[in-house]
């Protein structure tokens, strides 16, 4: 196996650690092997791009057969835009922004935004909402440095209210101040390589494109265009990125369910939620990998909160994916993981090597109780932190999982990514969902188009005027219930 | 009742908007006011610092009696250091950095730190982590900044190791770089009135400070010095924070069980915890509230988290509080909201007003189907995606809370700060819990001063050496599950 690989390990949420009311046995272990390994071809396929599993929505995890050309088309466009690109503004929601967020949090540095000496490519903004008071104070300052921003706009379809709102707002902007040519310069669109509300502006307005392939979900992208371009603007190794992913699949595709860490984390977790622990806390002990929890709560939650199973029939099922942060949540969660419902398995991500080193102060002649402190190495605390944490859970039953990291580099977290990637489809497996799909985002995507005042025919016997009234209706205010 | 007050809206947890299965009956409502009603006068009395509850840890929540004087010695210092601080950072953890960080989203720009034109204060910087990656990369960019700089270092007793270990690194930082009259300078303590490391430590070396009282607890201290001195530095109206708590305790100290909005939140959070909902989702739709729901939720799980009934015996309680945002969330979280089980109640903030209107610009020729954004206004869009995502939620049964801004000031935020600790108050009394201690905290530090090389006794008969061994065996990896 190459160096510097990420490692799971899942002793202690084991019997022998944690006692066997809450721990796993080693029959039960064994039985979960049972059935995840006959799952694992097929996942391989699924991942190739196969059409497995029936009834199931196209599979969309296309990564592996799609990255050598991604990674040229970003890099092509890296060398056009760099130039006049002090500040990249990501225009994007969901999966069009939780992975630029997390890369770029994971592998540049906390003042990278403010500190010129720390960084290797423009600033870097994320908008994934549609405040208008953010949003504002983000346009006073941009005002007058346009013509030094690039605008990375990012949809599948160009369709998703959010995005297309933030889009004709700085579209406008771009139109307004630097004139009918500053489409060209100062956007890059990624979005359907053939269809869509996005594509067909783009076309005809000369916008660079970028491409979301068919064959990979929101969710899925962030080593396709949607997160490759922003993190390689910014200075990112994008090839170690691919690199470490391509590691981590050849080691999830093995097909000794011990050896394969996809397998064995989506069957820990796929226990869990079926005895009585339906909340999945991912805590990173590492300030660089706390938005990947964040990241992890999307792919997680969306593609396993389901209603339906394969087979038909009604179920609710998916477990909560809940982020947290290391150690500063020991200081506002960790008495309630500790006393409250055991309920939770917990994931740490563990960081070996920090790559720096601070040394705390001595402790003044008039504090000898901070001696044990004195001298000590930052890092070695936030790790013992952990240590003392997991072993104060581990006294209570709880569950815990950990994610070693040996650094944060651009090939670890391609590791990680698609370690978790692949989780979610052995998970999905196991519930035995459709884990590619998002049903249940549609209504309220319909209920907004209706209330902003969309029009003709919304669904068959209604018309978006129609449904606007019902949804007033029904929310609305009786001021009986004000208190 | 005075102008602009954030109300509660909870119509939608009743059974005639969400059916009788997951929805409050009318009998069930009135039967929890009989349950709530008498408790009002003891929480009455418990927030103005009396010792109501048998076995009770000492009541933290004294800000009632002391507003006036905190606010006074806070700006005394405002004076004194606000003229040579460009840049503020405090130091602390949990408590005592939460609010912090919730106050300034919420009541200055987001490109406060970034754009000099947006504040009227020091840029702020929260550390409330030991993260050597994270706090080298800002050490690299204060360094030639520190005569500018002011650090507010915050713990009540000095000990907690996180903020002991921060405050060492600074304090060499400034000893070293400017001489042995820094501390004074560009240090402010807040801490114990008397006692504890960090008082002694301050009062040896001439250090300004601040009181933490005895009776507020961290979680409950945002309202103290301790989120108080840098709201005022950041140039928060720090008096209508204080006037908006006021006010709305007069409104939660009310005997009408129907008309105490505290009192009808924690009885319908409890009833939900009680019918399989353990997870309470605070959801703002409001970037500017988006850290409430972080302070909420250290507020909520460290407060609720309890294994000891008050009348003894082992229970193990509390619901699990989950930070959302709207809109962003929708592409997130709403797919397990609306189709996973149903085990959530949620709690969405509203803002009628955002103080800011971004009109959406025209939609090109070529993409009609944009038209209904065209022209709109981004506030109207947010409000409306808020509208149809709770219809979404409704239409599948799932409990949704409203808390109301008519918009979002100091005297609203101090308003929501309020209710939200006296609901914790109501709640804590409903699972009959001590709400103001935290004793599962008190392992993970033991174990942390362990682990650090501590010396000496750690409880009878175990001498933290012994204890560290143990937890090294303990926690000591075993290959065989590693993968």
């Amino acid at each position: 196996m190459p160096q510097n690989q990420i490692q799971l390990y899942y002793k202690n949420v084991m019997a022998e650690a944690i006692g066997p009311e809450h721990g796993i046995s080693q029959k039960q272990f064994d039985e979960l092997a049972e059935i995840v390994t006959p799952m694992i071809p097929k996942i391989n396929q699924e991942i190739q791009g196969a059409q497995i599993w029936p009834d199931k929505t196209k599979t969309k995890f296309g990564l592996l057969h799609a990255d050598k050309t991604i990674a040229e088309s970003v890099m092509e466009l890296i060398v056009e835009f760099k130039e006049h690109c002090e500040n990249l503004v990501i225009l994007g929601i969901g999966g069009s922004a939780l992975g630029n967020i997390a890369v770029q949090t994971a592998l540049n540095p906390y003042m990278y935004n403010l500190d010129p000496a720390q960084r290797k490519g423009p600033r870097l903004f994320v908008f994934d909402n549609v405040d208008p008071m953010q949003l504002g104070s983000f346009l006073d300052w941009i005002d007058n440095r346009l013509d030094k921003t690039v605008f990375n706009v990012i949809s599948k379809s160009g369709k998703t209210p959010e995005t297309a709102a933030q889009f004709l707002t700085i579209r406008k902007l771009l139109l307004d101040k630097l004139g009918p040519d500053a489409l060209k310069k100062h956007i890059v669109a990624t979005t359907d390589p053939q269809k869509g509300t996005l594509r067909k502006i783009a076309t005809n307005a000369g916008i660079k494109c970028l491409e979301v392939p068919d064959d990979i979900g929101g969710r899925f992208s962030v080593l396709s265009a949607v997160g490759l371009f922003s993190a390689a603007m910014c200075g990112i190794d994008i090839d170690a990125l691919l690199a470490g992913a391509r590691d981590m699949h050849a080691r999830t595709s093995g097909l000794d369910f011990k050896q394969n860490p996809a397998a064995v984390n989506a069957a820990i977790q796929y226990h869990y939620y079926n005895s009585g622990k339906p909340i999945s806390v991912m805590m990173p002990y590492s300030y660089a990998l706390k938005d990947f929890a964040d990241w992890y709560r999307q792919l997680w939650a969306e593609s396993l909160g389901k209603a339906d199973s394969l087979e038909g029939g009604k179920v609710h099922v998916g477990p909560t994916p809940v982020k947290a942060l290391g150690a500063t949540d020991q200081h506002s969660q960790v008495q309630l993981y500790r006393e409250g419902p055991n309920d939770k398995v917990f994931t740490f991500l563990d960081v070996e090597n920090f790559n720096r080193k601070i040394d705390i102060g001595p402790h003044p002649d008039s504090a000898p109780e901070l001696d044990y402190l004195s001298g000590k190495e930052l890092g070695e605390l936030l790790n013992k932190e952990k240590k003392a944490t997991e072993y104060a859970l581990l006294k209570d039953q709880r569950p815990c999982l950990s994610v070693i990291f040996p650094e944060v580099n651009a090939y670890t977290v391609g590791q990680f990514i698609f370690l978790f990637e692949v989780t979610t489809s052995f998970a999905g497996a196991l519930f035995n969902i459709d884990t590619y799909n998002q049903p249940a985002v549609e209504l309220g995507k319909e209920a907004t188009f209706a209330l902003m005042g969309k029009t003709g025919p919304y669904k068959k016997g209604m018309t978006y005027e129609q449904f606007a009234q019902k949804i007033r209706e029904k929310t609305k205010t009786d001021r009986h219930f004000i208190v």
